[in-house]
């Protein structure tokens, strides 16, 4: 498979090919390298997206590989934070053409797979920050808006282009209509094309943008303010957020009412208390045990 | 009836007063020419509020024939997109000051054909594009925020000032509190005040702003950015999204992997997929039969 | 107590010292001042939160005052709006952290207080417009975002910094998450990090801004321009917005179909639409008895 044929091969491609120039080109190393790595560093998962060959397409391998690795690092109590971020120049361009065109079933698998990972993303009880550079298209720029926190490059793009080539990007809408304003989500995907970094930023597809320069800076500055936090409390803080705004106002109160009084039956949240009230900094001890309270 | 006269009749005539200087007065040439006039053009409804004289009111009659106009353009293989404009300084005041006076059964028939008609814009199988110049207040505003697309002009301004008469802006409450952000409605249905261009694009209740000057040219582009896609599959893509931002993100996903392979079942997306990977441009055929998959 | 030490005992006061040396020191001149005070004049009910040697922290017993705070000016026909504001360099910063030290049963008492306040703010049937200069943090935040319009002072900072004492702000997520885009939710509550007045208004968190020596000045002119209307007109209104936004959209326009038709019984509207074809300023009678409408 050459380069210039697998680039094809993507549902972004079409909205990459104007942009592609912009960027220095960087190939995988070996065919057979994982198009997923990941590796822990500082508390944080930094989980890379490394098929830039095909452009970070998000193939059922991709897909499967990707959960598998949430999941792995979820499951290990020294991990604090996700870091998403890809090797070369397009983040993810979503979908990848060749699994559409082979039979129902295997597209129904992608289908089916891509969206269990867009909603694992927000069961998951650690944070997940994206890094952007580059191009994020269709199911790629789903999982940027997927993510809790997106920090972009100003030279980076988002587009849902699949209606260019026939194939309206329903599924990233649903993500994407949940995220920025409905004019917005329309524009976007009526028309093709791509929005700018500040765009993104503006209607909340991203929550930072930083100069390309700074990307790295901004981000480890950002993945360092979440990650200073007690680990449990994070965790039961996300996971309740993603549940309360499926619900009504009341009972969503009535929901984080419970999630504040678990919160501080937390050993965490009466150590940070005590630390504040005596002016030292906390100690977490990072456990999710609940502590049966002293009586006042 | 004399222009003064009538030019008052308008819920929003209030708001307008303020701006009112700032446009060229042009009239409608003569009374019985009809309220809503369009024409097809490069594959596009091109429809138009012809009632300058009385703002663009949203009269019964003026509801009704622009539902119709709709739905026949619907009907019409040969469109791919509505736009929808204005005759005059006044986009459009809402509804007519007048029927609002002549009894219950009246209004209860303007109010529920008012709604019918917004609701209509998102279930339409054609991207519906305002081009707004001049002043959109109360219904008008929510003409404009109930399209897909809207492209204002920078001297536009948008109101739902009803609280300004004694009646608030309830129904246009409706499609603005799904638009843009509770501060800003509530500013906007509060006050009465009309926001700026700007505001409405920064705010989502717009999707672009041209200078005027170039009011038409960007309208165009973006028009012709829109219907350069196949028929069918904009059609399926726009009605799914109106059904999915209604549901749970879960139930959305569902629904939303069954329009993707229904999309991919289309001649259009087999041939836009075919184009893409063999580096030319697609050829449409605009047909919304599915096909049978070719076994591979 | 000292000064210093109850000055720590806030949720937001880490958040808080970075910015405390902006703003000159102003104590409570006794004791045993009520946290809450509020006058009526120009038919607004002018609400203050009075416990800056506390930093305005919602303690149970501020909690419960302003509730039947607002419900007393609710009752009184003569006022048309409240306006909510602070003593002190901070709007609010929040639970008492002495109050979540001491026993389930007071807290649970207190979360439960806490969520009633905000709810009750949108079922009163009076515009509340909150006046922010310096700080707002946790339920102080809150409070702002369940406020119908909120002026900040341009030096104004919003937070959710709870994560950093290790008590998540949960509760706080619920209006923040109904009112600003997901990704600055996010990084509200993920970092604890205060936000600018120009970021509030920029993402929906407040309706306007204003420079620090003009925030009086706006905000008066706010309030004349929400109270110049009639009474039951906009209480009618803003009840049923806050109805409505929790419906389908086709249940929401019946609804706002039906509140339009009670809007026109009333005087208010015969008279706002009568004063208005005959070109002059309404006289409003305030009256919420629904009228016998006249044959025509």
């Amino acid at each position: 498979i050459q380069f210039q044929h697998t680039s094809m091969t993507s549902v972004a491609a079409a909205g990459a090919r104007a942009l592609w120039h912009r960027f220095p080109r960087r190939l995988a190393s070996t065919s057979a390298s994982p198009p997923v790595v990941s590796e822990v560093r500082d508390s944080v998962a930094r989980v890379t997206l490394a098929n830039p060959k095909q452009r970070n397409s998000l193939s059922l391998e991709t897909l499967r590989l990707l959960e598998s690795t949430l999941n792995k690092h979820a499951d290990d109590s020294a991990v604090r934070a996700v870091l998403l971020r890809s090797d070369g120049p397009v983040f993810s361009s979503g979908h990848h053409l060749r699994e559409m065109d082979q039979g129902e079933a295997l597209r129904r698998d992608v289908m089916s797979q891509c969206s269990r990972l867009m909603l694992r993303l927000h069961s998951l009880p650690l944070p997940v920050i994206a890094q952007v550079s580059g191009l994020a298209t269709a199911a790629g720029c789903q999982l940027v808006v997927s993510c809790d926190l997106a920090v972009a490059a100003s030279s980076a793009r988002f587009a849902t282009p699949g209606v260019k080539i026939g194939l309206f990007c329903s599924t990233p809408a649903v993500a994407l209509a949940r995220s920025v304003n409905g004019k917005m989500a329309m524009r976007m995907l009526l028309t093709g094309e791509p929005i700018t970094a500040q765009e993104a930023l503006a209607s909340g597809l991203v929550s930072h943008v930083a100069e390309d320069a700074d990307l790295e800076a901004t981000t480890e500055t950002l993945v360092a303010m979440v990650t200073r936090h007690s680990r449990p409390v994070v965790s039961m803080g996300k996971q309740t957020f993603y549940q309360q705004v499926k619900l009504p106002r009341d009972e969503a109160y009535r929901l984080c009412e419970s999630t504040m009084l678990a919160n501080l039956r937390l050993p965490d949240a009466q150590e940070g208390i005590a630390a504040f009230l005596e002016k030292r900094q906390p100690n977490w001890s990072h456990s999710d045990k609940e502590v049966v309270e002293k009586q006042k």
